[in-house]
């Protein structure tokens, strides 16, 4: 039997960070971990994997170029999965080193393993040869993660029927993609296979995708993906799954059929405590198996903590980092903020999609009256010697106070330029901070400007 | 006679804004430029032309994803200058489209041709038959720009010897060139010659380069010219320039011998006030022809104002839009801000490098005592996955208030992720920003949490 101050189960961005923290403050921490799975879900299945297969989509395919330079100047006429990949084998061993020599430099012990509860202090884990260590926790921390819904009726097969863990493990890459379930994944994925040329259909039950974002940059997505011979098949349910041959055959309740080479389920996601045993620990579990927490992540379980995608909403490795470093704040007597509440939200598809603050429909709903200003990033000087040919920025202000309240970007930079409206948000500034400074010339960032003055036009 | 609210002699920027402003507050205006050179300097020698060139050599040689890609990966194997500029007169005709679309929807009357004082207030205009007009103005704003210092003793041909006027006209890619100057122009062209695989000698009498630039970056910069085959000579005055069959021979005083293809100079800029017969109005020109002026940027003569490139630093395309916009409502009686206290320089080399507030080296000698956060580009997940190789970013803040001081960054995005440090040393904020506030994963902008919680271990 081992006794630590702190035991972490999962070394995602919340297991990792909360253990981080934890040794920072001089506690002993012992994170759990199944062998070659350091850093999670983020690293091995989901964020890391999907965003470089999107940048090597991109460059290979020239096609954030296109406008400039046309076909003619792609990169390889025929790409294979090997040269997709090539790029994601060397950033993924990168990132495990990475988290690997933060974690030993900082005292945090990593147990391979599965680790289960015995008692609500106590955790279990089982060696390849079977036999058990116990470890005993003042404080403990679920950041276990999540994993794809797998729909009963499809007859997943791993091959030509996956979910988003299987993607990455495609033998070729396909003329025809079908995705079910328009959410984050789904609809980044939807966009890389576009960029790949890929005929896509995209299939979801609700009306609507990311109904989160701002109407107007779903807009403008839509268009994107058409653009790009992506089918939106919207309020549409999918009834049977069948393999034929070499195909997926997807029937639709309304009565169409989809024909592709492979479908992939991306329709949700939910914890993953199965194996945790919570209930030797007295922790509750919801249908979707995530656990719910209060303001400080603590479980109905006073000293038990989760954190990151197994409680849910936002389900961001940016939130759930700030999530671990909460918890080991809160966990050993620190002052601890909860979950800043600007935080921006990435979303890595092609374009790249960002906001942070509210939305138009938020705020309409709220009764608070706003303007709204808007540039296009081509008319940067910076969008016309990149050859940009879509995307906008669009900065919502308080008629009153004249308070920024919200920022929208579709377009190239979004995830990285929407950190300059989130600055001028939590800090209280309005739209008078846009008019009076200077930004670089030419810079996409110039869009901040150019949504100002329109903004401050229609005020004035 | 023409007679107008507002004249402005030039179209870059400065003029431009100027002219825009002041015909939004009602006023009559007309803005002279010769002919073809709608725009100024920026769009047709200056900031556009060499922005599109580097973004052309990155993006066609590869380099900037040689890191996971190597050379196996370059676009086209022999570059050629046609390759390079195709890019750039898209964008020139684009940028005056735009510039000329958004002055006559202004209502500002554009007057091809080259203009001089009369008196002080009337302009003389002569076009190519010869015949003279006549054009009276309230208010005049000189936005005449610069152009780059000729020494005496150099034989430019505008084919082997050129400033940087010349440079955009070259016949063929050079397999080596001398640039002559080691400031922001010959710092940019050094490195993109670089990309391009020429053999570089950077020269310069100064013994370093940016002066104006945190010592830590220069370093750095110092470090990837080398990196890039980039001999730099600095300390080092130049004697004798000859050319010699296909070579130029440059003798330095220090008795070396540079021998290359081609040689930049790029050794200054002087005002474009000549031609203005600027003693018919009494306005004085200092001996670069640098129209000197107060906080409201008027000239020594009330009613005439200057803005731009010819008034010196910090000449840059961004803070002279702000100059003209600020003359345009100063001239008119409405509220303006001198420009602001706090804005960023971009520097567009390969990497690039962008700085806002204060170096060490100034915050040393003003004896306030800080602490400093840095962060690897590299170390950053969307780094790994771009393959980035080098870049950091340097934070400064006060020991005592923990306020943001100065920020500094070379490496890709460098001109855009500064914002996100401009925001907050304009808005008041400390450290305990980017310690409290989530990032997007993967993003650079990581960078700045990264920094500032190396800041936050040093300073607990």
């Amino acid at each position: 039997m081992h006794h630590y101050d702190f035991l972490v189960v999962g070394s995602g961005p919340a297991g990792q960070r909360a253990a981080i923290q934890a040794a920072k403050l001089g506690k002993s921490v012992a994170l759990f971990e199944r062998q070659g799975m350091l850093g999670g879900v983020s690293v091995h299945k989901g964020t890391i994997p999907s965003k470089t297969l999107r940048e090597a989509a991109l460059y290979l395919t020239g096609s954030d170029q296109r406008g400039l330079y046309g076909h003619s100047y792609r990169l390889k006429e025929d790409l294979t999965i090997d040269d997709l990949t090539h790029r994601l084998m060397i950033t993924l061993q990168h990132e495990m080193d990475v988290i690997h020599s933060q974690l030993v430099r900082n005292n945090v012990t990593i147990i391979e393993g599965t680790a289960s509860f015995k008692d609500e202090h106590t955790m279990i884990t089982e060696d390849s040869n079977g036999d058990c260590e116990e470890y005993v926790g003042d404080k403990i921390l679920i950041a276990a993660g999540s994993r794809p819904v797998r729909p009963d009726n499809v007859p997943f097969d791993d091959e030509t029927i996956l979910d988003s863990d299987g993607i990455l493990g495609l033998k070729k890459l396909p003329a025809s993609i079908a995705i079910i379930g328009a959410g984050v994944i789904g609809v980044e994925y939807a966009s890389i296979f576009s960029t790949l040329d890929a005929k896509v259909t995209l299939i979801d039950g609700r009306p609507g995708m990311l109904g989160f974002l701002d109407n107007e940059i779903v807009d403008e997505l839509s268009h994107y993906l058409r653009k790009g011979n992506v089918t939106l098949r919207l309020g549409e349910n999918v009834g049977h799954v069948v393999k034929t041959d070499n195909k997926v055959s997807i029937d639709l309740e309304s009565g169409k059929r989809v024909s592709t080479d492979i479908a992939l389920f991306a329709a949700g996601r939910i914890g993953c405590t199965y194996a945790l045993e919570l209930g030797n620990a007295g922790v509750q579990a919801n249908k979707r198996r995530l656990i719910e927490v209060n303001e400080h992540y603590q479980t109905n379980v006073e000293h038990i903590y989760a954190a990151g995608d197994v409680i849910g909403f936002p389900s961001l490795a940016s939130t759930s980092m700030e999530q671990g470093r909460s918890v080991a704040l809160h966990a050993f007597g620190e002052p601890s903020n909860s979950c800043p509440e600007h935080f921006p939200f990435g979303i890595y598809a092609v374009p790249e999609i960002s906001m942070v603050g509210m939305t138009e429909q938020e705020l309409t709903k709220k009764n608070i009256p706003y303007e709204a200003g808007v540039a296009k990033l081509r008319e940067t000087a910076r969008g016309q010697i990149r050859g940009i040919e879509g995307g906008m920025l669009k900065m919502l202000f308080g008629l009153e106070d004249r308070k920024l309240l919200g920022v929208h970007i579709i377009g190239e930079g979004a995830t990285e330029t929407i950190h300059i409206g989130q600055a001028v948000i939590v800090l209280g500034g309005t739209l008078d901070y846009f008019i009076d400074n200077v930004f670089n010339y030419p810079t996409l960032a110039e869009a901040y400007k150019t949504a100002a003055l329109d903004a401050w036009n229609k005020m004035s």
